[in-house]
This record gives C-alpha cells, structure tokens and sequence, in this order.
C-alpha cells in the first residue's frame, strides 16, 4: 500500500467535504439559524485533512488495493465526520444514531431513525438529504474530477466507487469522464428541480427533494414523506425521475452527444423497462384484485412504488405492508435487482442479473450438450467469463452478508421478515423494510445502537458493492 | 436423447418400484389390513413397466442429458404413482395431498399435509415413511447395483441423482460402488433399528423411524413426532444418527476399508463437526438465556434441532418457532447449509459452502493482489476452477428458486417469513418451516392445492440438486 498517498488523497477527501459544509452554512444563515454546528465540524475537517496531507508521498502511484482502501475508509471517514454537525445542533443526540443518518444518506438507503423531524432546523435537514447528492454520484468521483490526478490510477478509485459490473470510460481521459457524469447529475437534478417547481413545491422542498431523488436516497423533509404533499403530479414526477436516476449515465453522454437510437437500443435499458412494466402489471392487478382499488390508482400507485423500490429510492405514499403477499414478494424481488450499473440506484444492478440469468441458461445448455460452445452475451456482445465470474461471486457475497446481517440484528428480537428485509433494504441501499415495524409508516429507530452500527456497515457494503468494506479486512491490503 | 433406452430405463425404474410394493403388502398382511390398493397399482406398474420396455433401443449408450431426463423424468414418475396406493386406500383421499405426500417422502423432505394420521393403516404409514429410505440413497443407484448396466453410462446417472458438487467412484466399477453404497446404508439403518429397539421403542416404530432417519427425511409414525415418545435416550440415539446419515457414504467406506485416519481427517467432516459444535453452543447458551432453560436440557434441545436441521431431517421434539429470534435465525443458516456431499441429506451442502467461502477469501485476495496465484483448496487438493463455478451457479440457481417459489406461493397469503421458510424447506428438504403455522406444530395442510404442487416440485428440485428438472425444461434435450 502507498500509505502516504492514500493519506493524501483521504486528506483531500476531508477538505472537498468540509467545503461542502458551506451550503448547509449558507441554508442556515438565509433562515437565520444556528450554524456553529457546521463552523465547527469545517474546522475539524481542514484540520484534519491538514494532517492527513503532511507526508510527502514518495510515488504518486495507486495500485488497485490502494483504491478500494481510499474508497472505503474514505466513505467510513465521510460517515463518522458527518454525523458531528448533528449531535453538536442536538438534532440527532445520540452519535450512532448520527452515524446511521449519516451513512443511510451518503449511501443513499434513505432508512431513518427519526421518527419526528419537522421540528428540525432547515440547515441540519439540509445536510441530512444533501448527503443523498453527495452520496449518489460519489464524493471521489467528485474528487477525480476536479483535482489533478494522473488518469490511469484514478481510474482504480472509479472503478472502486461506481457502481455495477465493469466501468466503461465515456472518454479516453478518466479525469474528464467524471466531469462529464457530474455535469450530467447536475443538469438532471436541475430539470427535476423546476418540474417539482411548476407543480407547486417550494424552493426548500423541490431543492431538498430533487437531492433526494437524484441520489435515489429516499429522504424526505416530510415525516409522512410524498404522501404528505397530496398531489398525484408531484408523485408522477417523482416516479418518472427516480427511474431516470436508475438509469447507465453512460446513456445520457450518448444521447448528449446524439448517439440517441444507441443508448436507446441499449439492453440493459430495455430490461429495466420490461422489470417496470411487468412489476407494475402484476401490483396493479393484484392491488385490483384483493383490495379492490380502481384500476388508474392501482396502476399509478404501482408505478410509484415500483419506481421508488426498483430505483432503491424508498419514497413512500402508501404503506405497501399493507398490500396482498405477492405485491410484497414482487416488490422484494424489485430490491434485490436495484438499478442499472453507473447509476445512482443501489442494489445487484439489471445487467449483473442479465448475465447470471443467461448464464444459468448457457449452464443448462452445456449440461444438455457438453460439448457445445455457449457464450453470455450482453449489448451483443460476448461478456468474458472472469465477469461472469465476477458477477457470480458478487452476489454470492450478497447473499451471504444479507442473510448473516439478518441474523446479526436479529438479537433485537424481531420477527424473520423485519429483521431479513431489514438487511436487505440497507444492503440494497433502498430505505423502507418489508414489515408494519420498517415500513413506509415505520422507522428504524426500533433498532438498538448495535444492530444500528450493523445496518450502517450494511448500508455502506450496499453503497460500495461490497470488496471496498472487505478489502480493509485483508491484511495484505496494509502491507508495503 | 436416446429415447429408446431412456425409456427402457424408465421401464426399470417403474418395475422395480412396483416391487417394492410388496413390503407395505407384507406389513399389511402381518395386522390383517386391506392391501387392495398396493396390489392395483403394482400391476399398474407391471403394465406400465412392460409397455415402456416394448420398444427395443437400437443403442445402450446414455449421454448426461439422457442421464438427467431418466433422474428428472423418474423421480416424477414414482411421486405421482407412489402417491396412488394413498388415494385408492382413502388415507389421503385427494390426489394432489398425496402427490405432495409421496413427493416429501421419496425427496426426504418430511413436509406433511396430514394432521391426524394415527388412524392410518400401518400398511399405508410403511409406504408413507418407506419413501424415505427409497429416496434417501436414490432409486437409480439402486437399479444400477442390481441392473447389469454398462459402467461408464451409467455414471452419467449416478452423477445426476448422488448430490454433492462432485461424485467419485469408491471403486473403478460404478455398478460395485452403487452396490457398495446400498450395503452401507442397508448396515447403518440396521444397526440404527436395533439401538432404537434396545431404547425400548416397538418393532414397528424403531422400524419406520431407521427409514425416515436414514433417508434424512423426517415422517414419523406420530403426530407429535419424537416429543411423543418422550424418551431423552431416544432422542439423543435419533440424533446422532441423523448427524451420521449426514456424513458423506465414502468415508465409512473408507472405515469398512480400514482407512479410518483417512476418514477421519476429511475436512467436510470436520467441518461438519465443526458447524454443529458452533450451532449447538449459540443456541444453547441463547436458550439459557432467554428462556432460562436449564444447560442440560438447553443443549440437549439444541443438539436435536441442531442435528435435525442441519441434516434435513426434520424430526421434531420442541417447537423452535418459539425460540428466541437469534436462535431461528442460526437454524435457518443450517436449513441453507444441509449435510455433506454424498449424504442423504440434502441443502447447498458443506463442501460447496466450504468451496464457496473460499472462493471468497481468494477474490479478495486477487483484489488486493491482482498478479498473486490464489488457489481454493479442498481435501488437500486444488478445486478445478470449473468445479468453483458450477458451485456458485448451483447456489446462485438455489438461492433463484427459493424467491421464486417464495412468490409463487405467497399467493395463499401467508405472511414474508412462512412463504420463505416454507420455499427453504422443501428446497432443502428439510421438513418443517420457521414459523408456527409451518413449525414442528404445524403442517404444510394449510397451503392451496396450487401451492403444494409449487412445493413437490421445489421438494423434487432439491433432492436432485435442480439441474435433472431444469433440464427437463431444454427443448434441446428432446432432439435425437
């Protein structure tokens, strides 16, 4: 490990996010609140960063396993630092309930363990739900593109951060890709902003809910969340952008650069879209069906929490634990799938569940005819087999820590279904569980501080797609 | 697909299961019952048998797919006419309750549909639990033992019935070592019998529970299953036979050989030890804990559960659903891991879980070193990277299967934690769900008749390991 590197770059990490402070410093001073909180934590972290960046690397060089370490004690690093300003203005007093607000907003999971937050400043809440922003794109993304790192160890940082099963550079120039991405996430969350606008949000609202949607994190600054607005417009848009935010941003550089028939033609997308129709004809029918609800309510609240899980947003307006067993079981296998890869959504991704299904055809098939050549293919493409590979184990992993962090918060005593969708709506990075206790009516605050912490590891796990987390445990990561 | 000789095969299987008959007709005869309804179907066998025989096959070569349709395609044939002695009797007066009788019978699953069955004709309770040891080693295998079949073919069958993720020959001829295995198994249960006999239970019961243990399946003679006999010692003699029956049937060839350091040194076996210590010790210290039960009751409770469990057995002396959470979670582990490889018993199984968890370690490593060798080893040897994948394509396809089936029997409306610890049962073949409904207390009687064939065929899917049904479903098996 290039240890004073990785100094450095955590160093910058810290000051980028201190800076970021000043927005919230800023919401503060328009509304005349308090803001020592923030002041003081932003010194910490000049401080901090400060030290960090005393030791003169030697060799600017990063290595993969520099990369995955930089990635997960920096999101570590973000999550304890930003959890300070919340204690210090007494929003959240307890520090490790802090710590999960913090990290369920940077990873943007969007669980909560408020369960009466109207009452909080502007500028904490704020910083609360601009942690969805921050979380979603990526704060080292953010990094690469706007400090001066060599290209190709950078990338190692990317490929660490963003999510799904490889990462395609838009242009030769890694520096650059992710410039490109943040102006894409910008002009989005822009779009989305003004359309909550016109349907009659308030600025503080639309801001706060376009961060929200754009991480697809599911914080709300409203304790009943989008069911408190009333408004079927406002819930239409909100549908219609968190699946946008689901969506590969390679696509949009290609539609930018008027390669529109391309990305539209991608398969993955038409995957996404088939998942969305399919989930939303079965709910629909369903909701129909056992709960006579008419049929244009039925499709748009199906189409709300379609979007809202399948995109791992978590925005809530009807308590779905509420609907018939086989919504709740469409809607689980929604939070498994997630988005699609180089999205802000969490979750397996569309096109890892692409390939393994093909692949558990090409393994029918050769058992069928040994001798026979199958091949995976995605985007008409062949997917080697190491990604095959990659994907496979990836969500072996996944199953693995979803069932082990089950078992862990299962000492708090609740039921199977709690605890098991618990874990699988932090490590999906999603918000709500599929039980009363967790539910869109719910909050997380039922847990005690250890399976709190349990679901914060889960929720960053989520977020980083696992190897970032684990790598910190090997201790070849720490050898010279 | 060699039709001719798969149904030749088919033709085998049917004569001999129509012998097998004979005993429950024996039994009957011996307490004076009606046994009109075995007598029927066996010459329904006899019939069916010779008619599948009529064609002559031009070639006796199988390949793996006609291996995988003769497993697939027979263990479908012997559940549905298994299950017709129960409906032509009026035990189980509807075919499909019967049908998911046999099925749980011959998979060893030891789900039951019934809920007062004492009243049951002893000739039809032998059939019922005879299934078990039918289906615990495998019918095929028992063909080939006593079928002269040319070897090398025949282990395409073997391969598709023995589970595990690999299947060695204990002898260069398969036909020996199918011999080998039935002798194995026919001394295990005997010696089972008689400690069970010197326990004190009846001819008839020490009987019947040697075939259910042996199979790992699960059916008793009573409703209340072992609690029933109220007998500590029998308790402890069951479980440590189950825990037997879970072992892999080469390593007491390996004894019977005289190589018991070899046996002994085997690292699924002492992995196996292992898990079941570590059950053990959390749930016993869990149930002292918070059920304050006493230490010595508390491991013997958890050691039964354990065994069963983990075996896939499913008998059942105390209601685990009224344990404390933790506890039912560390019993759902152990429903996922099952016995090991070339047992009766059924699950992911130790060795792939040992392979799996390694293949992890290894990724990680590669991550942090990406030039380093990393090999996943097992029994001292390196496993063949093809035999790491198809381990995790086996559990990726498990792990598939048991959402979908989770889905499709919600339907019935059963709350999260029934529908998916229901699925995992009969995936597993285990018995009992983790829920009361399901639990050692319940049955499966309260499910749709839809959702018990949903459940026969996650029953049948699980003992054949998946693939011989999915294959099934190839058009590409059917071309000549």
């Amino acid at each position: 490990m290039n240890g004073r590197m990785v100094m450095r770059v955590l160093g910058w990490i810290c000051l980028i996010y201190g800076a970021l402070m000043l927005l919230p410093v800023i919401v503060g001073v328009i509304y005349g609140e308090r803001v020592s909180q923030f002041l003081i934590t932003m010194t910490g972290c000049a401080a901090l960063g400060g030290i960090l960046m005393i030791p003169a690397p030697t060799s600017r060089s990063l290595v993969a396993r520099d990369g995955f370490a930089i990635v997960g004690l920096g999101w570590i690093g973000i999550s304890m630092i930003g959890a300070v300003p919340f204690v210090l203005s007494g929003s959240i007093p307890h520090y490790v309930d802090a710590l999960f607000e913090t990290a369920s907003g940077l990873s943007t999971t969007g669980s909560s363990v408020l369960q009466d937050f109207e009452g909080m400043p502007r500028c904490d809440m704020f910083w609360r739900i601009f942690s969805h922003w921050i979380g979603g794109m990526g704060v080292l993304v953010f990094l690469m593109a706007v400090l001066p790192m060599s290209g190709e160890h950078s990338m190692h940082i990317m490929r660490a951060e963003v999510p799904g099963p490889t990462v395609g550079k838009l242009v030769p120039r890694a520096r650059r890709t992710a410039g490109i991405l943040y102006l894409i996430y910008i002009g989005l969350t822009a779009v989305e902003f003004v359309c909550l606008l016109l349907a009659g949000m308030n600025v503080y609202n639309a801001l706060l809910h376009s961060f929200s949607t754009a991480g697809t994190g599911g914080f709300s600054t409203m304790a009943g969340s989008i069911a408190d607005f009333h408004s079927p417009v406002i819930e239409t848009i909100l549908s219609v952008f968190m699946l946008l935010f689901g969506v590969n941003f390679n696509l949009y550089y290609l539609i930018l650069i008027g390669a529109v028939g391309k990305a539209f033609r991608n398969e993955e997308l038409r995957r996404y879209a088939a998942i969305i129709l399919a989930a939303v004809f079965l709910i629909s029918l369903e909701l129909h069906r056992t709960m006579s609800v008419p049929v244009r309510t039925a499709v748009h609240d199906a189409f709300f929490n379609v979007a809202s899980l399948l995109s791992t947003t978590g925005f809530g307006t009807s308590d779905f634990t509420e609907w018939s067993e086989p919504c709740k079981w469409v809607l689980i296998l929604l939070m498994f799938c997630g988005g699609c890869a180089g999205s802000t959504g969490g979750g397996i991704k569309v096109s890892r569940v692409i390939i393994l299904l093909r692949s558990f055809r090409a393994e029918v098939q050769k058992m069928v005819r040994p001798r026979s050549v199958v091949r995976v293919q995605l985007e008409g493409q062949r997917v080697a087999p190491e990604t095959v590979r990659a994907a496979s184990v990836f969500v072996l992993l996944y199953m693995l820590f979803l069932l082990l962090f089950s078992f862990l918060i299962s000492f708090d005593g609740f039921d199977i279904a709690t605890s098991f969708t618990a874990a699988l709506s932090c490590l999906s990075n999603i918000g709500p569980g599929m039980t009363k206790l967790i539910g869109p009516a719910g909050s997380f605050a039922v847990f005690s501080s250890r399976s709190k912490l349990v679901l914060t590891v889960a929720m960053l796990m989520g977020r980083l797609e696992i190897y970032p987390i684990l790598v910190l445990f090997s201790p070849r990561t720490w050898q010279r």
